[in-house]
Formats: C-alpha cells, structure tokens, sequence
C-alpha cells in the first residue's frame, strides 16, 4: 500500500495562536468551538492568520455486494441515479455546496452501471460493485492499493487549483452496513452498537442486516488489521475515501467530516496514521445508531446534530459556515488593546 | 401595555408542505432538522417557496442597577465600550454580521453613559441603567409601556426597509443575574439551577450572585406576573426585546433567538402571548447554566450547542446559514418524478 508522510502539527505556534484568540474582544473563551477551531486551523497552516481557499465537496461512489442480502432499504439501483442527481444540480448536497462556495466533485469509484463518457463525473471506477463479504473478501489486495492511490491522487488534483478545505462525501446503498463492520471490527464496540437504520430500515430491517453482518464475521477468520478490513470489508468509495483522508493530511489540507460512514473512514485513516486526526474537523452527528459511541471512542466532538442521515458530504458542508466564522474570528475581530476596552477576562 | 394581534399560523398550508418536502430526492427525513425548518417558515410566511430577506441582527443595549451588587465580571464601563465596538466594527458579532449578509443595528435602550450624538447608534434611551432591584423596582410602569412600545417600533422600522427575518441580541453587564430571576419567577425552576457563570465568574462570585438574587427575591412581595416582573425585575434592553419580539411575530416574520438572556425575552413574550414561540427559530443552547433546562421547559430545540456566551445574537447569527439551507432545500432541490429516481423512502 501506498505510504503517507503525515506529521502532527508542530506546536510551536500554540502559545501565540493562544494569545492572539485570548487578546480579542470578548470574555475569555466566549465564543466556544469557534475558539478551539481557530486554534487547529492555525495549527494546522501553521499562522496566526489562517485562511480557507477553494473549498471541495468529493463524492465517492460505488455499489456494494452485501446489498444482495437485503441490508439496505436503498435498492442498488438508485446509487447510479443519485450519482446523475449529483451531476444534475438536484441533490441534497448542491444546494448546500452552492450555498457555501463549494465546488462539488463526483468520483465513480465502482457503481455497477455503465456511465456515458463525458457526463462530468470523474471516472476512476475500480469494479462495477464490491464482492459480496458474507461468501468472499469485497475487495482483491491490488484493488485496495489502487483505491488507496486513486483516492490520494484525487485529492492532490483538488490542491493542484488551490483548494486547502476539503469534505468527503459518499454515495453506495449499503455503506452503513459496511462501516458498522468496520467500527466493530476497528473499536470492539459489540456489532448490536454499531448497526442502524441507514437510509430508513424498521426494527425489523435493522434485526435482519444485524444478523447478516454477524453471519459474515462469524465466517471471518483473519486477523482484523487496518489493511485486512479495507480488503475482506472494503467498498471502493470507503477505501478511496479512506487514501484521500490520509493523502490531504500529508498535504496539510483542512479536513471536514462528513457522518456515520465518513466517520467510518477517518477511524480507518487513523489506525493507519494516527496523525490524520489532527487534521479532521467532525461536522456532524447523526442519529444513526453507533454514530454517537463512534465519536465518542475517537474522543472528537462534532460541530452539528441535526438529524442529517443523507451522506453525500451533506452533515461536513453544512458545519462549514462554523469552521468560517473561527477564521474570520482570528482575523477580523479587534483585539482588547486596540478597541480600548477594558479586559475583563 | 401596547398591546399585539398575534395569530398561530394558518394549518390549512401543512399537507402541502410536507408533502413537497418529502417528494424531494432524500430518504423521508434524511434531512432531519432542514426538514422542520422548512415546514416552519413554510407556514410562517404561508407559502411553499419560502424566502428570507434583509436579515438584521438587532441589538439593544442597556445598564442595571443590580450590577452594584457585584454580581458580574464585566464592569459596567464595558457596556459602553463594547457598544461602540460594534460600531467600530471590530465586535465579535460584527464578522457573524458581515459572513452571513446581516444589517447590524445597536440601540441605546439605557446604558449609562453620554454618546455623542451621530456616531451610528440608535438613541432609544429610556433612563441611565436601571435601578438596582435589591432595593427598589428596576424600572417604573410607564417605563415598561416605553420600553415595549421603543422595542416595537424598532422592529417596524426593520420591516419596512424589507427584512423578514430578525435576531434579537444584547449588551448590558448584569443582563444574565435578570435573566435568572426572570427564569425562576416564570417557570418555577429553582433559583439555584438558573444561576450560572454569566460572562466568566468563578464558583464564589456564583455563589454570591445566587445570594443576591434570593435576597432580592425574598424582599419582592407582589404576584410573579409578567408585566410585574418587567418592571420590578426588567432590564431597559430585555424588556425592549420583548416588545421586539412581540412585533416581530405580529408582523409575520421569522425571528432568531440567541443565548440565554435573549431565550429568556422569549419565554417573557411567549406568557403575554404564547403564539410567538411558533415564529422563533432557537439559534444555540450555550453552557450557562440554566440555558438547556430553560429550552427543555420551553419545549424548543436549539440549533447549535457550541459553546458561545458572548450574547451580542451571535448564537442567532451564526446559527443562520442551517437557517438558510432549510429555505434554498425547499426551494433548489429536486423531485423524485423529476429526477427520475425509484423513490426509497
């Protein structure tokens, strides 16, 4: 597999990013989150005086295997038709990218359909559809390393015009069942956890996707490493996402979140390269069962809870207007010497 | 006291808004809190291509009598100095303003202190600061009516120059010791779980705090009714708010309530009229203490949890854009029939 250069921040800077936040026109602290953002963000440019450039929304997309098993109430079918929706204008995340300035990119990273050429969709398809897990490994080891690598590469064309703020996305109907065995199989968090409703299953759909799932760990013998689960577990959208998580991280790129899925990968990243973390902000929470506990686990709080269960970087964009105020915070508000107020810290 | 013709909004509306929300290319309630919001402004403005205009944040400012009693950090000079930072430009709620397209408008309802005339504040003022409730009533009756009335006329003015959608912000040091009383008094939550920190005490001054407000209390002899409380216990800017507020939802428009002080203006409002609640968005649940048990009472959820004590309607403003996504995805996202995808919900 492809290797990441990923370093931690270096901290020199705290003290002055400290300072600066401290010194502004405000009780110390009262402005929150806002407040620790401005401190990653400045952290991670390394400057007192950060900025967010050229922001991009990047949607995976691809067909899972397990969906023959009956773990989504999403039919298969509608992942090529969302991907046209994406394409059209007229999905949930463009108006939420035009809202915010963002430019929206769609990756076909394995969606069993066969697209025109030249439809705008960005054509990096691996296989049309992941093998089926609870007979065979999804993914063979040279399409691991090549969704690892097209991801990565995906994200440095993103640099190459000038981006330095990027969210994941994804489409696949079935990647909640998918990411519930990797957040098992990555945390030990007990399977019963870490399985939800996805896109709208009754208790009795999340019941028979549970014991689908335990079905096929039972039958699972190798051991659970980073490189193992990206292969027997993998999606080809989860597994690009997961080789652009890391690759924007060694490129010092902002990185937002997106949900339960996206969650899903940036723990995958960090098994791989704890550093990654440092480069995350997490947008959202949603309802989806295990989300919360995910979070928890990786000890990183979201910026949103608003009941979003849509993917498509929809819960990452929409916290975007907060991880703007903090720069705008740093850079745009007076300082207590200047405004002659007096500090009443 | 001017009295308000305020109407719930006309149901007859609902199935079609609901209905059009959930034929937009999302599974049924993928978009969570989105979803409520559309349907809200939908039946605010009675349409179902809701619109938001000229948003303004309007701010009033105002000293207290009882901050003598030390139950604040901030001094009371401060109340001056940071009005003129917001017109300075250089307040934290001035970059939230200038990032989201709001007006910002400052009204002097009775800080103690002479601005020159014509540096850009709005001169509403009604007294040098309150009186220090410990001892006498903070305002007189006419004092109220002036207030209430200023207070409405000043959201007039907004509609007429196009705005639909407002938020109510403060200054005053002392604002957050009122609004605990105002708490306690309207709803019978202990005294002891309304008192918080305010703009940074530590756990003495708290203490303290909590012992001047239960001496004040114990003193106070009349019947806990709202317009008693407005004038014994009010505050020049919270009960100007509170008129604000009253014609804010007799006009129709969408109002934006901010952190605890100003939840507390909407609690006041909503016992003189409980049909206001139905025009309010609540923009953030901050960690005073107080603030969620106040929310949880009121039966209202808020947007964000971030942190943020700055009051100024920060939490309001920056609250907006989830605002304004529930509007452009009621208004730019597709259908299922006109997308042509299989509908899953």
């Amino acid at each position: 597999m492809r290797t990441f250069n990923i370093v931690k921040p270096n901290e020199t800077i705290r003290p002055s990013l400290t300072y600066k936040i401290e010194d502004l026109t405000k009780p110390k602290g009262a402005l929150g989150r806002l407040e620790e953002l401005a401190l990653q963000i400045g952290l991670i440019q390394q400057t007192l005086t950060p900025s967010l450039k050229h922001p991009i929304n990047l949607i995976f997309a691809a067909d899972h295997g397990i969906i023959d098993e009956g773990v989504s109430k999403t039919p298969k079918e509608v992942t090529a038709q969302v991907v046209y929706n994406f394409l059209n204008g007229g999905a949930g995340i463009c108006f939420l990218c035009k809202q915010h300035g963002f430019e929206l990119k769609v990756v076909d990273a394995g969606v069993d359909y066969d697209f025109p050429p030249h439809i705008g969709l960005i054509d990096q398809k691996i296989r049309k559809g992941s093998r089926n897990f609870l007979h065979e490994a999804a993914l063979t080891e040279e399409e691991v390393n090549e969704a690892i690598r097209r991801g990565a590469d995906s994200v440095s064309e993103c640099q190459d015009t000038g981006c330095n703020v990027i969210s994941f996305g994804e489409m696949g109907a079935g990647n909640t069942a998918v990411s519930s065995i990797w957040m098992n199989l990555l945390t030990g968090i007990p399977l019963t956890a870490c399985v939800g409703a996805g896109s709208g299953l009754d208790h009795k759909g999340i019941h028979h996707k549970y014991e689908i799932l335990e079905q096929a760990l039972s039958k699972y013998k190798e051991a659970p490493t980073p490189s193992n689960i990206l292969r027997y577990f993998g999606g080809y959208e989860m597994d690009m996402a997961v080789g652009a998580m890391l690759r924007a991280a060694e490129l010092g790129l902002v990185i937002l979140i997106d949900g339960f899925i996206m969650t899903n990968c940036a723990l995958m990243a960090s098994k791989l390269y704890p550093e990654v973390i440092d480069y995350c902000i997490f947008g959202h929470c949603g309802d989806e069962s295990g989300h919360q506990k995910l979070l928890h686990y990786m000890g990183v709080k979201p910026l949103l809870s608003l009941g979003l269960r849509l993917g498509e970087g929809s819960g990452a964009v929409c916290a975007y207007p907060i991880v703007d105020s903090a720069v705008r915070m740093i850079n745009e508000m007076d300082t207590f010497h200047k405004a002659q107020i007096t500090k009443y810290i």
